[in-house]
Parts: structure tokens; sequence; C-alpha cells
């Protein structure tokens, strides 16, 4: 799975949020592209990094219900309309978008009636639009609020569910999920040694047994549930 | 009424739609800001000129369902937090608050199902949010679809509709279309001389006749179907 993560922001070094997120995309070795960084935008080679990626990401604050104009800016210029659509070849066919949103407004501000009296996927729907076009395979959005009020464990899980997005398999179901915590247990027992080595692997062990456990009762439930219903 | 169009467009000079929409806007003594011709962005002086008109028009071709990018810069930086609802104070309420929106695809491409699969409305929400959070009354949409097939007629049509949209009373309904006609049929009458003047007030006197005589009528339809209702 590769994962592109197109980052617009335009003072990246002091936002403290997307520092974090930077941290936990380099741990899942997400490819970090930061459009404002760029010195001048080379076309070909946006649509080049975009063709290579399994996983696009649009990933920003959010400035009056939409990314910075940076963004904007790469849109207007990268995606050209043969890129997109052009020709009847559509380049970014069944390529999976994501959109990673961070707001300092919680999220219960997002709604009809409240105080933005519009939803962030309300908000999102012009690029959703894009990937609409372009015949991407559109996933849910992935929200941050309020970063700044979270404690340690809550930005920690936060990081997790970050990491899943960018990485795991669609959808997001129990056993993909379980799939992605054992990849990552794997990997980790995987960099351990000697005596730590060992009790990884025994963990993992556990691990893997009460997954197969698990979808055992799942089987069973279901072959019951399936007798009630003849 | 002042009416303030800011308009967005990376290259205005080309655009044969916006040249013939700034001849309409000057005629009707709009302001006409054009936000890619600035050298710089004041804030504040941007900012004056937003709290001197009573309506406000953002008017852009449709680039991937947003404004290009100029016009975001433009708000990311005039349009400050307290500007738009800081401190309680809301500079921008009760002023209007409209769209003109141009683009190359037909209106019927904006539907759920259709090509596009988004409604123009609903690409325009993250604008329409931002006057919703400064208190302004908001404005349907005006669509400048396909200027290019349009007929010569059809233009002048559309031209006439944009004028109206830009300085005619709101709402759009029949007493104050035809106010606003008569305005004009004023102003035009006031620019003729000698016999040309006089026939032009009796062309103005029968016009104002005829909206007598329908306002009339309309008032008798009225009460004939008060009548029925008892």
């Amino acid at each position: 799975m590769k994962t592109l993560i197109i980052v617009s922001h335009p003072e990246i070094d002091n936002s403290q949020t997307q520092q974090f997120l930077k941290k936990g995309a380099e741990e899942s070795k997400a490819v970090w592209h930061h459009v404002e960084s760029l010195d001048s935008i080379d076309i070909s080679k946006e649509q080049d990094l975009l063709r290579q990626a399994d996983r696009i990401i649009f990933q920003f604050p959010l400035y009056w219900y939409a990314a910075p104009y940076g963004l904007k800016k790469w849109e207007d210029k990268v995606l050209t309309r043969n890129f997109i659509y052009g020709d009847g070849s559509f380049p970014l066919e069944n390529k999976q978008f994501g959109i990673v949103v961070t707001t300092g407004m919680p999220l219960k501000d997002f709604k009809k009636g409240a105080t933005e009296n519009i939803t962030l996927d309300e908000a999102m729907a012009p690029y959703r639009a894009i990937a609409n076009l372009g015949k991407m395979k559109i996933m849910p959005l992935f929200a941050v609020p309020q970063f700044w009020y979270m404690s340690e464990d809550e930005q920690m899980q936060m990081l997790i569910d970050y990491q899943r997005y960018l990485t795991q398999q669609l959808p997001d179901s129990l056993v993909n999920c379980q799939q992605w915590f054992e990849q990552r247990l794997h990997d980790f027992v995987d960099n351990l040694e000697n005596g730590d080595k060992v009790m990884g692997n025994l963990i993992l062990d556990t691990f893997v047994q009460n997954m197969e456990d698990l979808d055992q009762v799942s089987d069973t439930l279901k072959m019951i549930k399936e007798g009630e219903d003849e």
C-alpha cells in the first residue's frame, strides 16, 4: 500500500498538530508531500507522484470551510482535465481518496443549525467531486478537532487511528483492523532481540490465537442467527 | 445600492465572458474588484471596501468545484476571524451576499447522478457558510453556463439578468423587477434630448401606466381569490 499525503499548511513548522501527524506518517512509510514547500509546481512530476500512489490523502487545517489556498493553487495547476478524466482515460481510477482535516472548532459545531451551520462532509464536497470525476474510491473523512485540548492519551489514540487511516485495508472493519494490528505487532517483534524477541513472539502467538478464536465465535454466532431466521 | 464585485480569474484579459460581464457591471455602477490584479493584499483596505458595500458578490469561473486559488488566497488573508464574527461584532451583518459563477459545462451536468454528481449550490456551500457566520443575507446563485454557446440575444438577456442581480432590490419579485426596469428607463430618458426626450417621456408614462394597471388587476384578482376562500 503506497500512501501519498498531499499536505497543505502555510506555516507548517509552527503547527504542532501537523508535526505530530508527520511522525505518524513517517512511521507508516507514507509519502509526506507538503505543497507550500515546493519551490515551483512541476506538473508532470506531481502527476507522477499521484500515479504511483494507491491511496491519496489531502491533509490540511480548515480555513473558511476549505483547504488553505496553497492546496487550491496546487489543484488548479496539477489537476489538468486530461489527468482527471480526459480522452476517456482515468489515471486515478480505483485509487483511494481520503481527507484529513484539522480544526480548532469542536465537531458538534459542524451541524445544520449549530454555530457553523454546515457539516464537514458538506464543506469537503468539492474535493470529493474531483475524486468522483476521476473514478476514485472515496474514503470517509478523518477529522482531527481541537488537537490542543486532547490529553496525551487521546493524542496517541488519534495517532493510531490516523495511521490506520493511512494504511489499513478498506473497509474499516473489525477483521481489517485486527490484521493491521497483527502486522504492526509483527514489525515490532521483528525488531526485538534475544529474550525480548522470544517474549514478543509469545505475545504475537497469543494475539493471533485470540483473533482465530474470535473468528470462530463470530462464525458460530452467524450460524445460530441464520438458524433463527429459518 | 453599493455593489462590490470581488472577481477572481487568473487570466481575466483573455476571458471574453468576464470582459462582457465587466461592461454590464460598469454600466450598473458596481465596483469591479479583480483580486489577481492586486500587487499585494492590503487587509485593512480590502476590509474597508467590504464595509462600504451593501451587496457583495463573489464572481469567478468554476475550477474544480470552487473559485480559482486567487480568491481563496484573498479570503485567507482578508477575512480575519474578527472581521467576520469576532468579539460579538459582525461588520458584514445584513449585507447581501451573492455568487456569480461561470462554467463551460451545461447546468444539467450539475445534479446528483449526472456527470458532475454535485449541484452548484452544494459546491458553493463553503462560501455561503462564511456569509452565514457573518450574518449576511444570502442571495440565490447566479450561474452563467456555456457563455460561448449563447446566441447574441441570449447573451444580452443574460447581461440584463446579471445587472438585475447586481442592483435590483431583493427578493427577485415582479414588483421589484418592474421598479428596476422603470428606473433604467428613467435614466435612459434623462439622457435624451429634444424630440427624443418627448418621445422617451411618452414611453415612460405608458410603461408606468401599464405597471399601475397591472397592480390594479393583481389587487382585483387577489380580492376575488379571497372571496372564494371564504
